[in-house]
Parts: structure tokens; sequence; C-alpha cells
């Protein structure tokens, strides 16, 4: 066919990247390019023991159709959780999505046209760019500073644009800076959201693996109308990804519609996994789980961070995350890392260049981000010395 | 927030079937208003063994992430199924996706602007209508007869309308109606829309499911060229609905447009429910376990039928299907289904009205669709007692 692909087609250039991603998939490479948690974290023993006795005493549940919104025993612990938190209340409502991004994706179906205005943290996750883009929506970049967004370029931007209708921010161990947003910047964002009518969609997969530091309240915590946030998170980093659980809380308007198009969308999420899930909550300690990731989680970015110390040029920047798996390093030369990322790619290091995290790609950035998660320390090790080598070439 | 959802959202009035459907999920309820598979269908000492082996032998790959496009081993699988029955090609792209249901979603997003037309079958599968009206598309509906949509109507919508960019059509014992389109009308439908630049979506999840009569190639495999249809199937349907497993099979720069909008969507499909398909597509008897099925599903439609024949009186007209799960009844008297369906749900009964099934959901409609694959046989033939005692009350 001359096919005419939808309008919104022109403005996803997939491509590049999964070409790339691709490339770093080889099996000999050393990637700090992706977002996986460590296998290690996997609880597999208990998953196997929980799949044989669900097959076993409730089959029929287990492989038949679902109902949209989730299965209601999961739901109920992940809202009870999050009402502990202080993030949910009992008037919020809840969808378990098929992962995070489902949430991100369906709640920017239900509110946007084209045209639409997006502010996201700049830099921030592609994964959620994209999903932006695919409903022709415009995005407006607002630096992402040590402690959070630029409060100042936020509002210049919500003044100088009409059409803003979502904002779209990691606050806690921010995607792919690392950073997270101080309380104060928390409550001026909420306030100046609220004052214009904007949705804020709080995405927050890594808030529980804080493993230096002060937890800080989310954002939803702070809209006690609970109007204005839509809050979503995932079981993707602290149980497993590849069960694509996550899920949506937020006022019964908007997770409404949320449910209608999740309808169109895939009907319902996996409810093996969902069975799955609620069962490990219910018989397993989820805390002592977190601990386990967080102590991983934490070795691995200390040995990445004092590797980065002694072989990384003093010119490099980086930041020192007090949780989450991500790493920003700034070069803080007239250096493209988009084509610098080939260079250590031939080395057998990969990771993922700035540019891919810009409202606006076809902006050069010297920065890029490390993952610390998924490599053995060995090749932590390994890989760091060699991205410590390319880089004291660029002096 | 005073919410300001985006225009398609008001396409899109699933609210009053979703609480109609709440009502019939009652668990009193004789319902054949699901399209649920028969829970005798699913071999779960099977998915037992293989989930427990699997969580075994190779944990890491089951529970983290995935690739978009899908799990290679079970990709190949079910290609290489569909070039055995002529559907596929080698050069075809495949992409797994979370149900056959995110298949037509894909295909939808990639293809459509507002005010796009897309052609249906009147009636048509609620799911893909609804699919279609969340990218604010124009519908239209064009009769189904016995033996496939109407082809003088379809060239006239096609004349009347310079919109018309996908035609979607579910030519195997059809949801709602159960009929199957004849080889003479697939052909010229593909024609038809090869000449006029159309895409046909080929949804078939229930092809595999004929238990009486010949079988007809799909549309799918007289599509030489490969460039007209994306064809959409299922594992719901024959193996387990809950794992949430489908596939679109077409031309790759279609399905690559795909593949870029799952990766924003939900970002892979469940790769542990992938992986227990694979192994058990590997290491079980697909075709005898299908005869398992087409036997249950034989038997069940020839008990709902005989119990029709006998208890509805003679001016309610059905339809016959030689496979899949659905009967079509037409009261044909001046009844609107959607007040008749309460008086069933007050007897317990549930079923669902045919306006859910119409292009316009205004439409007054004298039809209902029946299931017959999800109930006991007691409970068929109880529920289809009742009907036919409500049905007689409108001589």
């Amino acid at each position: 066919m001359e096919q005419n692909f939808a309008y919104r087609m022109n403005g996803i250039k997939g491509s590049a990247i999964r070409e790339m991603f691709k490339l770093m998939a080889q099996p000999d490479m050393i990637s700090f390019a992706g977002g996986n948690p460590s296998p290690d974290t996997f609880p597999a023993d208990a998953l196997k023991e929980i799949s044989a006795k669900l097959l076993l005493e409730n089959p029929s549940a287990c492989l038949q159709y679902g109902i949209t919104e989730g299965y209601a025993p999961l739901k109920e612990k992940i809202k009870n959780r999050l009402i502990k938190q202080g993030t949910a209340t009992e008037s919020d409502e809840i969808i378990i999505t098929t992962g995070g991004q489902q949430a991100i994706d369906l709640c920017a179906k239900a509110l946007l046209n084209p045209n639409d205005g997006v502010i996201c943290e700049a830099p921030s996750f592609i994964g959620a760019l994209n999903c932006f883009r695919s409903y022709e929506a415009k995005l407006y970049g607002v630096p992402l500073c040590d402690d959070g967004i630029d409060i100042e370029k936020l509002e210049e931007t919500i003044k100088e644009n009409d059409n803003i209708k979502i904002l779209y921010i990691i606050p806690t161990f921010q995607n792919p800076k690392g950073v997270t947003t101080s309380f104060e910047k928390r409550k001026k964002v909420l306030e100046i959201c609220k004052k214009n009518n904007i949705v804020i969609i709080e995405d927050n997969p890594y808030g529980e693996l804080r493993f230096k530091g002060e937890d800080i309240p989310t954002i939803k915590s702070l809209d006690t109308e609970g109007k204005t946030v839509m809050y979503c998170g995932s079981l993707s980093k602290v149980l497993s990804p590849g069960l694509r659980i996550g899920f949506g809380v937020g006022n019964a308007e908007l997770l409404g519609k949320m449910a209608v198009l999740k309808q169109v969308n895939d009907v319902h999420t996996n409810i093996f996994s969902q069975m799955l899930a609620d069962k490990w909550l219910e018989e397993y300690d989820f805390d002592a789980h977190i601990d386990m990731c967080k102590n991983i989680y934490k070795n691995k970015c200390e040995l990445m961070l004092s590797t980065m110390d002694e072989c990384f040029p003093d010119f490099v920047k980086y930041t020192r995350p007090e949780g989450g798996l991500f790493i920003w390093v700034d070069i803080d030369r007239d250096v493209d890392t988009k084509e610098f990322v080939k260079k250590a790619i031939e080395k057998k290091v990969a990771f993922v260049p700035g540019y891919t995290f810009m409202t606006d790609m076809e902006e050069k950035t010297s920065s890029f981000r490390l993952n610390y998660s998924t490599m053995s320390d060995d090749k932590i090790v390994e890989g760091i010395k060699i991205l410590g080598e390319l880089l004291n070439t660029l002096k």
C-alpha cells in the first residue's frame, strides 16, 4: 500500500534509537544503556511456588478474561500501601495498567488534542515524550536543576503558552538525571499547576528505591483536593518488569476515562501476572524485599561512582543519586554524545546519549545517561574504565 | 480539575454498557453475554508444569524486560503456523500484542486521523468500533448478510465517501453474527480495497474453531502482494485469554509503525506469558488441543440451537454458526432489545442487545447476541428456556 500514515507518526522518530538499541543488545556489550533492574532482585523461587499453587487451585481465574480496571485484591493492596505512604486517599480510584507506561499513555490519550501543550523536565523519559508525541502534543522542555524543575522557567512557559494541559514530572530519582525534586519545589509545582488547571502526571517508578537520604512526600500526597495529580507507579523495578504491572491513581472522573480507553487498548492487564503479584505481596515481606533491592543498588551505584571518580577526567560532571537506577553525566566540553556513543559502542560499552531525552531531539548535547542496576560489579568497573579512557582522549 | 478531556472522549459512550456488564456479572446470572472461552479448554496442568520449569531454569528471561516486537521463538512459531495455513508469507512481519485488541488499536493509531473513514460490518465487534471512535474516525456500517458483507453497499459507501482508510472485517465466525464470509466475497472485498487503497484489518480470533463445514482461505492469504491486509489473531480463544497474547501480521512498513506505537503504549507484552505459550506450543499438541476445544463448542452450540428450536417462537430468527462462539438472534418484531434485555436480566439471564454492535449506537435493533461457550450445559438449557418464555410473551 502507498501508505498514508496518520499525522501523528511524523512526530515519532523511533527508528534511529531502536537501531542503536539493537547494536547495544550485542551479547558482549557492557551495557549501561537500559533501565533493567538487576535480575538478582527477582524472587523467582517464590513466584514459582505461587504460580504452581494458583494454577492448581484456581486455574480458571488465572486464565480467563479479567476486569479492565484490574484484579480487585491487587488493586486494594497497592492502594492501601499508597494510602499508608500518604500518596493515595480512600476516595482515589486505581487502575492496574500493563506497566507504568500504559498509565501515562491512557492519561495522555484521555486529555490531549493535537497541539495541546505538555511540559516536561528537560531531559526526561523518552517513553513518555514519545507517547505525548503520538497524540500530536507540543512538548515544552523546562530545565531540570539539581533540586528539581526550574520554577521560574516553568511559570514563564505557562505564561507564554495558553495550550498547556499536562505537566509530566518524575520528581524522585528522575530518569535520566537521577536527581530528586525538593519538598519546596514540589509544593510550588502543585500550586502553579492547580492555579493554571494543568494536570500533573507524577511518574514514580523508582520512589521505593531510596538508598540514601530522607523520603520526600510525593506531589500526589500534597494534592489534598485530589484533582490535579494523576500518580503512576509500577512493580517493574521492585518485583519484575516482565510481568508488566503498573498502576494509575487519581480522581474518579479521569480514571474512569482511562478505563474506557484501556478497554479498547488491551481489554485488561494479564490476569495471571496480577494474581501472581497479589499472592506474592500477600505471602512475602515486600519491605524486606525492597530493602534487599536498595542494598544491591546502593552498592552498584557507589561502585560506579567511585570508579568514575577514579577514572573520569575532572572536567566531566555527574549526578550522585540517592536512589533509583541512573547517573547523568555531562562531559561539559564541545562534544556531541550522539557521535561519542558510537566510539563507546566500538569499544563494547553502551550508554544512552543525551539528545534522546530532549523534547527537541535535534538538540546537541554533551551529556549521557548511565544505568548501574543491570551489569555485574565486574562489568561496571570494566565498562567505566573503558569510558574513562575514551573521555580522557577529549582533554 | 474542571477537566477538559480530549475531543476523542466524546465519541466513546462506554459507561452505559459497562454498567450493564456489571449487572450481568452477578454470580447467579446465566450469562450468554460475554465472549469467554470455556474454562474446560484451559490446559492448566500443562501450564503449571511449564511455568515451574521456566522459573527454575530461566528466571531472568521470564521476569526481565522483553523486546517490543515480541519473544522471538513465539513469533516464529505463530508465523510458521500461519505460513502453513497459507495466511502469512516469509516476507511478512509479525508483532506479538497484548491480546488481539491491541493489534487493532496499534493499526488504527498508525493510520487514522480525525474524520478518516472506517467501514465496518453492521453489526460488528464493539471493542473495535470503540477503538476506531477513540481516534475520532467516522464509522460507516455496511450490512452483513449471511454470506458476508453487502458488496454493493460496500462499493457505494466507498464511492460516496473519499475518506475511507480502513475496512475492519471479521470474515470467519463473525462477532456478533456468527456468519462466515464466502470465498467469492473475500476475493471481491480484497479487490475493492486494493483498488481504493484501503487497508483491510482482518480480525480472525475464532478462525481455528471451525466445528462444521469446510475452511475458507483468509483474505490475507489472497493478498499476494502483501500490501492490503493487516491480519490479526489471538491465543485467547485457543489457549487462554488471561495471558493476553495476540498478534498482528502484515507488511514491514505498517508493522514497523505499530511497533513504534507499542513501545510507547506498554513497552512489550508480558514476557512470562509469551514464554509459557511458546513452551506449550513446543511441548504439546496444539492441533489436538484445538480439536478438543472445537468438540466442546460444537456440542454447546448444538445444545443451544436445539433448545432454541424447541423453546423460541417461530417468528424469532437466528444464525446457525459453523464455528466460533456466537449466535445472532433477531426477534423480527417491533421490539427494542435495549429494553428487552432488562426484562431478561430480571429473570437472571443476560445477553448483549444489538445496538451495542452498531456503528450508530442510537439505532434501535430487535436483535441480540448469544454466547454458547461459557456456560455449562445445564445453564445453557435453563437460560434458553427462560428466554423462550420471555420471547413467547411478545407474540
